[in-house]
């Protein structure tokens, strides 16, 4: 087992489904990857919150041992982010960003943060995720998300990042404007070519698609049959991925980068059945393993 | 081995994708379907061409021993379809169907297909479906394929066929209209419940989606790196699907289903590398044989 660093974003949703409107939820890549990760290993949090951060928002992180050490809590609002979804819940559209307090975020790693060896670079600006690598020593295993308003402003940042990263975890729709090609197939190999070891293709209900050392692992996902709020699922996986390969800190293999990947696939599923991290926050071991086996029943050919 | 009995539509097909646009292409479901499950097993058509259709579509089934006794040549033209396919190639969008000699077909079987054990009704007016339905003895597999035009026209028909069939094979949009839900791991519970023992969902390039005896069996697609003309895929999915239980036709159990269902997937592959039939038309068993194996390969996250 070895610490995992995330750098990402910090909070409040405002979140409405065909269903239901809900206003100020906890959300952001940071809290969402963290919570999961938690599960298997010890993270610490480099991220910004406002002066309206809500106690409880923190005591939800500290009971499961995250370190909070590099959260700036500055002056002005936390971030806050309202989006809707329509009837096939399978994208977000975006009503409102309000940067706040995350707009002059500058992030400065504590001390003991420098020697992280497993370092996950959430989706935010390209310029700060060589920042915080910069600031770490000799990483075992860097992973990064972006989204599209990166790829459209930052493209050259974003590539130079993607030559530092061992995984890169991205959207379907982001994979395919990244690699300027409209096949996922395709569009996996063009972006390995720009560095990445691994690309893994978070594709929602549909499962993941990875390709890596010129193989591709592909599984669906876990069948919900109530999706409630599909936000921060992507933020989820990635957790889930660190975690696993984390916890095994040894010379893991291309098994265990499937395996890990399963868990970021099975762990998804638990935060898309509730708003904002209600679900994931219930979540213990011995349910992510009866929806491991699950799972493995779920998509078995064998006798 | 056993006969399987089809009934569908034959057709010329205009497609145009983003890259290119092809005239008078051999299309049509029987014909993705019986070119798909001549592989496995003795095929019989029952269909209606008209007088424009040329001899060497006809060697095509020929040369897998597909038996045509079924097939009507009557006066007029063959049924014509045109469609096109936008970037991400998911979809295809009807520019228009002229019916021509289908608009009259009248399935008649000839003494010989009565006996028939396998039965698939691809997707027809599903008031045609039962004629065909009623003139089979004692049939021991049968299944149905539909769209949205008879669900929004002839749902009443449709619900009852549903009653008679032990199989429904549906695309996943349709699937939810069918259901009326958005989700479709909860969709396939609710058109279980209208008849068929499995309810099979084709997802496209993201696989398929089964349940029967209240479990769910969920696999990807095997990934194609050069999509040319997805036109046919689902029929083509069918006719392995049928073509696999056929050529066991023994007393399968769920496990032979699910093979079907790779089989469905691994066939459909073929299809949408390339215009209309022509790729399914180079297919041999050894090549089945060896995509099958990538396939698990690339679905294996066992040591």
């Amino acid at each position: 087992m070895s610490d995992i660093l995330v750098v990402g974003s910090v909070a409040y949703d405002t979140i409405a489904t065909p269903e239901e409107r809900k206003e100020d939820l906890l959300g952001g890549s940071a809290n969402y990857f963290s919570l999961t990760a938690s599960l298997y290993s010890k993270v610490k949090v480099v991220g910004v919150v406002g002066d309206d951060y809500r106690p409880q928002d923190i005591a939800i992180l500290e009971k499961r041992n995250v370190d909070l050490r590099g959260l700036q809590k500055v002056s002005g609002r936390t971030f806050h982010w309202e989006g809707k979804y329509e009837k096939d819940m399978n994208e977000a559209i975006t009503l409102d960003t309000q940067l706040n307090v995350f707009e002059n975020f500058d992030p400065q790693l504590p001390e003991e943060y420098k020697t992280s060896k497993y370092v996950f670079l959430a989706n935010i600006d390209p310029d700060l995720q060589h920042k915080v690598l910069d600031q770490i020593e000799s990483p075992k295993l860097v992973g990064v998300d972006t989204m599209n308003f990166w790829i459209n402003s930052k493209l050259d940042s974003l590539r130079k990042i993607l030559k530092r990263v061992d995984v890169l975890l991205i959207n379907e729709g982001e994979c395919r404007e990244l690699a300027k090609t409209w096949n996922t197939v395709n569009a996996v190999k063009h972006l390995s070519e720009m560095g990445p070891r691994a690309v893994i293709v978070k594709r929602g209900e549909y499962g993941f698609l990875m390709y890596s050392e010129g193989q591709y692992f592909v599984l669906p996902a876990f069948p919900v049959s109530k999706v409630v709020d599909p936000t921060g699922a992507g933020d989820t996986f990635a957790g889930g991925f660190f975690g696993y390969l984390s916890k095994i800190n040894g010379n893991w293999n291309l098994n265990h980068v499937k395996h890990a990947c399963i868990h970021g696939c099975l762990l998804a599923s638990f935060t898309v059945e509730d708003f904002g991290l209600k679900a994931l926050q219930k979540v213990d071991w011995p349910e992510v393993e009866a929806r491991q086996s699950d799972y493995f029943k779920i998509i078995s050919y064998l006798d």
